[in-house]
């Protein structure tokens, strides 16, 4: 079976490493894989290095070399790198990289700069992480660069937009954010075998990732939402927020401008074109969803790997039953 | 009072801090300053960051971060973006780099990156390490990317170019060299303030650095060699090889392709036209130099700081001497 995901970063990575495990114990899903579109909105150059979150939370979640506590980042870092820069007055001093993460934002910004795409520079990395031998295949949404800014109020009453990392990290998205922009977003083409993945798959999962600065962006790429709706297998969605509160992260503060209110029900309405299914928590099962797509509740708290892998067998189960 | 130097690595930046350590011993030097014009014909672009080997050597060692038993990089060093950047399979492996001397490199190429100046990148670097207030200017000799290729025998009768640090660090400086060629260099103007420095010094000193890749190459930028010549200040410099045998590092395989002998005499060969001070270790004082050139001969051998600082004020005396 080959199964798509479409995912961001801590939540998704989790998400998709309990598909895993899910697929593995299952002797029905030998030979399954699993191709899975990172979100690259959120990207952004550092120190004049290319780094990108969600992509590399996928392949440090996958490979067995993330920071369990905190998501993202790797087991036992350092910081010198980072200490050196902060002593020589580099700015920001906001995001913080490990050493071992700086290597792989060194080793992507030699081979983006020698003129890989950010597809090679990925499969590269997925390679060091061995996730082809695991049977997954990570693709960016896009190769083009694209970068999240939010709009939010100045201090002179107009308006100012800063990079979405700076939002989300430096100030833990507590600015109240007017709109969402993406530059280079509307000329963005998807990454080589992004629509293929989609088209061509039996199931496509979304993760619980943000709605709005994760999945939305993917979905934002031209051509993407038309093959998710095009699409013959069925589109399975987990709700990444219970009654009304984001599992991980500020969903609810990024759904705000959009004017959506920040439920499970409220997500599905921003899928419902495409959405088939739809895992929500059982604190949600009274809620009123979009008539087409079928609904699922169950415990949908990812506390560990095999919470996950039990959320995406309840995925791949409601996904048989609508195929 | 004004004091020149010209440098390379290692032992250039040990003779300056004795430099230092003598000016600051000596009640007659206070207020002197120090600007030292260092060479950047071994610098290298590595992981796509570029590196400076003398500079920094100089900067570390100057602002107190060395690794004193190397000599080079940083004291109290970890590796884990190199051990990342195996991991990834990027070349080269023959070259390894410290955690925070990774923070140099960024910072730099982020500098540099954005438009600035080797020199001004330089500057704030010097900063960093509190060079300014310690009476000291580090100068790149020039602004220009320059690098140094060594051309050897390759194993199919014909010759190849590798880049010197390939040479030096990799082969141990074993394989023997045909010649030297610097990319750049002629065409490579004198970094701002390098030419005035040199014209407008109460004393300019050669450090025992190495007489061909070190102080070699800034003499090859076009200017430098003509501006020593006609200082007005005495030219004093340190014999890098005491018996015929280097201090530290490989000018003997260095001077052979230019069919010079290795010997503190030789050395006073190359730099005939512009010196006018040399101090050679004892072991050397017979031998036969150039008749223009006064010759001091000392205890050579910088053991410690204390011993650079011997050997520095010898130069001073030489050169007050001279003057």
């Amino acid at each position: 079976m080959q199964i798509t995901a479409l995912s961001g970063g801590v939540g998704g990575a989790r998400f998709v490493r309990g598909l895993l495990r899910a697929l593995a114990d299952d002797p029905d899903h030998e030979g399954s894989t699993v191709t899975v579109v990172g979100n690259t909105g959120d990207d952004i150059t550092l120190f004049g290095l290319r780094v990108c979150p969600d992509l590399d939370s996928l392949l440090y979640t996958l490979g067995g070399g993330v920071d369990e506590a905190q998501g993202w980042g790797r087991a036992d870092e350092s910081h010198h790198v980072m200490a050196e820069l902060t002593a020589l007055g580099v700015p920001p001093q906001w995001f913080s990289l490990g050493d071992k993460d700086f290597g792989t934002h060194v080793a992507r910004s030699l081979w983006l700069g020698r003129g890989a795409s950010l597809s090679e520079a990925t499969e590269r990395l997925a390679q060091r992480w061995g996730l082809p031998d695991r049977g997954v295949r990570l693709l960016p949404v896009t190769d083009a660069p694209i970068e999240t800014h939010v709009v939010v109020d100045d201090e002179a009453g107009g308006e100012r937009a800063i990079h979405f990392q700076e939002w989300w990290v430096r100030h833990g998205a507590a600015l109240p954010a007017l709109r969402f922009t993406v530059a280079g977003l509307a000329q963005a083409a998807p990454a080589p075998g992004v629509l293929e993945a989609i088209r061509e798959a039996d199931v496509v999962l979304l993760p619980p990732s943000n709605p709005v600065v994760s999945i939305g962006i993917i979905l934002g790429v031209p051509g993407v939402r038309d093959a998710l709706r095009g699409t013959r297998a069925p589109v399975v969605g987990v709700s990444p927020l219970i009654a009304g509160r984001p599992v991980r992260g500020h969903a609810d503060a990024c759904l705000a401008p959009l004017g959506v209110e920040a439920s499970a029900a409220g997500v599905a309405g921003l899928y419902e074109d495409l959405l088939d299914g739809w895992l929500v928590d059982e604190a949600d099962a009274g809620s009123s969803y979009p008539a087409r797509v079928r609904v699922r509740s169950l415990d949908l708290l990812m506390r560990d790997e095999a919470g996950a892998a039990r959320i995406a067998r309840a995925g791949l189960d409601l996904a048989a039953e609508l195929r």
